[in-house]
């Protein structure tokens, strides 16, 4: 047994962590737009990143390092340092070597990026900036806001995990998403910080496990980012641990801020919950779960409120799963619009699916009617406010 | 030695063929909705049908009847007689009856629908419109305005084709696209006519050839339809044939709606040829330039006429194909942007990369340096228009 209580603070819940944002020029008028997450003990880490191929220097730069205990990130926004090739991965080099040198307590330092494709990083700006940094700071509201891109709202949850034996650890995060957030990996950028005393290879393993049912379930537009990166620093300094209670705790932080990310998804108005059961296997039900969340038809059907369950069935059958028109039922919420063959949906119906249609959150349940087989995806409509925003993303 | 030359008539260019478009009240503001093609004398078919897993009454309807030879095929628009089970199919059997019984010199007649998913077909308007069929008109044009949905233009195209030996037959055809075009498989309605001699077998074998590179190699939006159907229909009363000559303008045609269809696609203002070179086999290169023609990042920024090589290289990084950004070129038309490793984008060429996304039809090139693999797909941008007609489809 044990408790899991909602905490201010986000990646500075935990005993040991600073962190702050600060401004920089990097974003227009004054946003903040560099952040950092400091712990005063060295820390383990477990990490998933992106299966794009064009993998982003950041990321380079850690695989490098693998299997070290460190205790400082840098973070900047407004540029991904990706296609930089080996220039891309010196530049982080020369950022870390010169922020080590004015805080010596700084170990085996890591970047982190989001922004622009294929444009040198602003190496000399982070540096200046970077050397104001207060490693004494508390912020995690000013952290989580300085590595927004395109995202309307920052997003951060912090848990005190307390066991049966009395001990607690704390957990926190923040994340950033907004756009190029694809269901195929773990998307977007998160960092999450923990006071629990875990070692690294329990850490991957659970945090492998909650990724596939969390931010691997999330999609904004099946678009693959080259720097898609979740970070777990622990520290150890609670001195307390339980693999089922920080299990519980990882996963719920993720699953929300998946959820929080698809909600702000670019331009996005609603967060959709496809729940497919009944397919062949669970991978199948993944299949057909991401492909809804992903079809253009299904999105902006729902941005137009329009309870068109023919596409919800149409993209079940192109999804390529093991399915029939005879089996499968669909329900908008508990509105069931079609139901193994009977074409439910009149005009008696209509309104109900509609009201369903009209809520900011709501769910999407296809049963396939072929066997046991469950998965889970969230996803957001796609607007005028997507095209807007992506239409002109570099100006 | 042939040649091809282009001719008027679409599908009624080829000798024995009639066709006609009328309204019936389906569409609104009498704008035509059913049509037909007849020969007057009995066909060899050859056809591709969608993939998706939730097949359209009338394709099933088609299935049922295997190797036969007919002589009529009634289409309409504006419902997809899709997910309507076995009613769907009964519907189409009763429409067909009432056919058949007006037109005794119909033979084997099957049909063919376009519309909104999970509604039953209007069979009495249906049948008592075509009654009204008028067997001896030759009108090309109103039949390919019919099949119409959201395409803003009809679209076909015949050939006269003559052989070395002096013979000729010709090939004619109409197509309808606009939405849920996907290049997974044949997409779309597709009508194709000749009075080419040429048995099931050969022309079945030439059609699955040619499908790959033409509709296959198509995408407005990567959702695929559940009625999508090419049909061609042989009655050789040209008495000619050749099967290199067939295959060519066959595939000409395919290639040349498949383009139409993509330069139509709901909201498109521009039409983009993505060639990819250098993958380690024809799979992959067909894998990235699918994946290109698919992602929404992509199809903004093209919108936006935004020269975001970035999103491209990341697009192909995601695809899973074989690739490293030091062995990655990038093209628009024939401005490099990118060339394996080098950031040749800056303020000097940009506005040349700039001019080129200005065009309403142009070329991305991606050469990824890892084998010899080629594959040319087809896209368009996505825009407001594209959310507006899809947020409100069914109204």
């Amino acid at each position: 047994m044990f408790t899991l209580k909602n905490i201010d603070g986000g990646v500075c819940a935990a005993t040991g962590f600073y962190a702050d944002g600060i401004a920089i020029g990097l974003k227009k008028e004054g946003a903040l737009d560099i952040a950092f997450i400091y712990s005063d003990s060295l820390c383990v880490n477990a990490s998933v990143f992106t299966t794009n191929k064009m993998t982003a220097a950041p990321i380079r730069h850690f695989r490098q390092k693998e299997n070290f205990q460190g205790n400082f990130v840098l973070i900047n926004s407004k540029n991904a340092n990706a296609m930089t090739g080996p220039a891309g991965i010196k530049d982080i080099d020369e950022v870390l070597f010169r922020v080590q040198e004015a805080f010596p307590q700084i170990q085996n330092p890591v970047m982190s990026s989001t922004g622009v494709i294929g444009v040198r990083l602003p190496k000399a700006k982070i540096i200046e900036g970077a050397l104001n940094f207060d490693l004494t700071h508390r912020d995690g509201v000013s952290a989580s806001e300085a590595i927004m891109t395109t995202d309307t709202f920052s997003k951060r949850i912090a848990f005190e995990v307390t066991l049966e034996n009395g001990t607690s650890f704390c957990i926190g995060a923040m994340a950033k998403g907004a756009g190029m957030i694809n269901p195929a990996m773990a998307t977007m950028l998160c960092f999450i910080t923990t006071d629990a005393l875990v070692d690294k290879a329990t850490m991957q393993g659970i945090l492998d496990e909650c990724t596939r049912t969390t931010f691997n379930a999330a999609s904004v537009d099946g678009d693959t980012s080259t720097n898609d990166t979740v970070l777990v620093m622990a520290n150890g300094q609670s001195g307390a641990f339980d693999a089922d209670a920080f299990k519980e705790a990882l996963w719920t932080i993720m699953l929300f801020l998946a959820k929080e990310m698809v909600r702000d998804g670019e331009g996005a108005t609603k967060l959709v919950t496809y729940k497919v059961t009944g397919a062949t296997d669970d991978h199948e039900a993944e299949v057909a779960a991401k492909a809804l969340s992903n079809s253009l038809l299904v999105k902006t059907a729902l941005f137009g409120q329009d309870p068109n369950w023919g596409r919800i069935a149409s993209t079940v059958g192109a999804s390529g799963v093991m399915c029939d028109e005879e089996t499968l039922s669909i329900w908008f919420d508990d509105v069931c619009v079609y139901q193994k063959g009977d074409l439910l949906f009149d005009e008696k119906l209509e309104p109900f699916a509609a009201a369903v249609m009209q809520k900011p959150a709501f769910t999407i349940h296809c049963d396939i009617g072929q066997g046991e087989g469950n998965f889970i995806a969230y996803g957001c409509d796609l607007g005028h406010e997507y095209v807007k925003i992506n239409a002109d993303y570099r100006t």
